[in-house]
């Protein structure tokens, strides 16, 4: 999405080879306009598949994902919780995953009362590089015996495998903006997003 | 805010004299259409006041803050970061809050280059029981040299003493549902919210 890919070369800062900033819009700041934007871009491609609940993880997903909601007719959103591991009790499905960003293990959690058997479920998030993230969701819905209808990414690390995981996986994936290369602060896109 | 009310009311659960769960609609799932109506209450008692930004904390305050700025006409939102103690550079802001829920002390961070000296700005947030993210938030605005034109909070607890302080220090805040009392599981609020 241009507006995005703008905002990402005006406003993002290139870190080593693997991370990009985006505090002043996405992360700490949010630009809400674009926001909905990119909100309208996930209900334009999704609302096809009539999602039932779009889901994200907190916290940095909630925005887009309510964004996204609103853009399809309100619609509820589940935020996983990033916790301490806990005993699982009935209704609390919980992950295990690995943050390459910050280098350790977290867990999340989502209460599966939020999630209905059979749900059409779209999920949202901010970043796709390792799609940790990603597959602690996946396997949520899977507990809940909720259906993925699909994802929506606002920014790709296409030189990271997250992306082609989940399409070797046949999942329907919208990403935004694809970062094919960040080099001596400088912000490389893919010339045509892959959806 | 009736609406509110009614959501508190059939699905919100007391438990002992001071915790209100509100999971299903405003802290873990969210209720879409509810968070846009309550953004839209702020933005009615707000408006005339021109805010340049909306200012709340992760997790919770982030969708009510995002709903808020779009009914504002998409004013940027800045959320605190809820972050371990660190040195403080020149540009980022931290508050030390202590979270009677969790029992223990936290740390909120802003950047401030996101917060404009002599920017209006409007707070918003989920809960207002004893006031300390509040307390925070408005210590970072006065490092900024912002100015704080009003809060706008979700469901005070009117039984705590959060609501009384900020009133007496003459802000002008809006609760959307006060809660007077929570015993034996019932719920009771004030008749008339005041603002």
């Amino acid at each position: 999405m241009q507006a995005l890919i703008d905002a990402i070369r005006s406003q993002g800062r290139g870190i080593g080879s693997e991370i990009v900033k985006v505090d002043s819009f996405l992360n700490h700041r949010l630009d809400t306009g674009l926001l909905f934007e990119m909100g309208q871009a996930f209900a334009q491609r999704y609302a096809g598949d009539k999602p039932d609940l779009v889901l994200t993880v907190e916290a940095s997903g909630i925005a887009l994902a309510l964004a996204t909601a609103h853009a399809l007719g309100d619609i509820p959103v589940v935020f996983a919780k990033k916790a301490p591991a806990a005993n699982q009790s009935g209704d609390m499905a919980e992950e295990k995953i690995y943050s390459f960003t910050h280098g350790h293990e977290c867990h999340i959690r989502v209460d599966l009362r939020y999630i209905p058997a059979g749900a059409k479920v779209l999920i949202v998030d901010d970043f796709l590089a390792n799609g940790e993230a990603l597959r602690g969701l996946i396997a949520i819905l899977k507990r809940a015996q909720a259906q993925l209808i699909g994802v929506g990414i606002a920014i790709e690390k296409g030189f990271q495998p997250g992306g082609q995981k989940i399409r070797a996986m046949g999942i329907p994936l919208l990403s935004l903006a694809v970062i094919e290369e960040i080099r001596d602060g400088h912000i490389r896109f893919q010339d045509t997003v892959q959806q």
